[in-house]
C-alpha cells in the first residue's frame, strides 16, 4: 500500500529540525555560490519548467537573478511569480543525496529600469561578475528580485532544517 | 519597455538548433550523472517546488528515479505528474551559465511493487548504486518512471539544441 506522507506517523518524529548555528553557516556558504536551479511554472500549461540561473544575495536588496528575455523563465516569472530555487553543487565523490543543498520558495518581482535601487545592485552584481558587463544593460535583460517565503536546508540523510526567510 | 519573448523577432534567428552528433554525445554524458534537479508542482497550492533526486537512465525502462515517501515531491508527483528535470554539474571555473545542462520535461508514473519490470530495474539500479541496498525495498520507497515529452540541451551561450524524447 502506498503510504500517505501527509499523515504524521506517530512512530516517526518530524525529520526536519529548526536551524542551528552550523546550519546557518552552511546556508550562507550555499547563498554565495553564484548560480541556482530555478523551478517555474509555464504560464500557458501551468506545468513545471526548470532553468539554471545566475544568482546573488545582494546585501541591500536580497536574493536576485539577472534574466535574458530569450530565457523561457523570463515570461514565466513575469506572468506567474511563484518559483523555487535550489542551491548546492554535487561533489565528485559519494552519494549526491548526501551533499548539502538549500531549497527556497520565492516570489519573483522584476526590477524596473528606473528603480532607484537598480544602479547600486547593478554595480555590486558587476563586482561579482565582471563578464556580465557585455549584456547587463541590454534592453531585454532584467534583474529579478526573489523574495523568499520559506526555505529548507538538506545537509544529507536525517540532516534537514527549516530556514526562516529572514535568515537568508 | 519589456520585450515579449514570445513574439519572434525577425532580426534575431531562432537561437535553438536541431541536435547534431556532438550534442547527442553530450546528452548521453549528462544522462549518466546519477542525479538531477527536479521541478514539481505543489499538489495543493500549484506553486513550484524543487528537489535533488537520484536519477538513472535504465537501458530497458528509460528515465527513472527512486523516491522516499518522506520527500515532498513524492505526493506531488503522484497527484500532479507533470515535472521537469535538469542534469548538469557546475565546474569550479568560469561562468556557470556556460557549463552544459540538459532540461527535460516529463510525466511521472509510479512503478507498482508487483510491476513485472521492477525486479530487473531494481537490480540494475543496485549495480549503479550499491549503497541503495539499505533502503531500496522499504515500503515507503518507490521507483518512478519519468517519460520525457521534450528536452533542451544548453551547452553555453548560443549553443542550445532541441533534443527529441526518443534520443534520451
Amino acid at each position: 500500500m502506498t503510504p500517505d506522507p501527509k499523515r504524521p506517523d506517530p512512530k516517526r518524529p518530524d525529520p526536519v529540525q529548526p536551524a542551528n548555528a552550523e546550519a546557518l553557516a552552511l546556508v550562507h556558504q550555499l547563498l554565495a555560490l553564484g548560480h541556482a536551479a530555478l523551478a517555474w511554472q509555464d504560464p500557458e500549461t501551468r506545468t513545471p519548467g526548470i532553468s539554471r540561473i545566475a544568482f546573488a544575495r545582494d546585501p541591500q536588496v536580497g536574493l536576485l537573478t539577472l534574466v535574458s528575455g530569450l530565457a523561457p523563465h523570463f515570461r514565466a516569472l513575469r506572468d506567474r511569480p511563484d518559483c523555487a530555487l535550489m542551491l548546492g553543487n554535487v561533489g565528485d565523490k559519494g552519494d549526491p543525496l548526501t551533499h548539502p543543498r538549500l531549497m527556497i520558495r520565492a516570489r519573483a518581482s522584476f526590477v524596473a529600469p528606473d528603480d532607484p535601487a537598480r544602479p547600486g545592485l547593478r554595480d555590486r552584481w558587476l563586482q561579482r561578475n565582471p563578464k556580465a558587463q557585455v549584456y547587463i544593460d541590454l534592453p531585454d535583460f532584467a534583474f529579478v528580485r526573489l523574495t523568499p517565503t520559506s526555505a529548507l536546508l538538506n545537509g544529507g540523510f536525517a540532516r534537514a532544517f527549516h530556514i526562516a526567510p529572514e535568515d537568508l
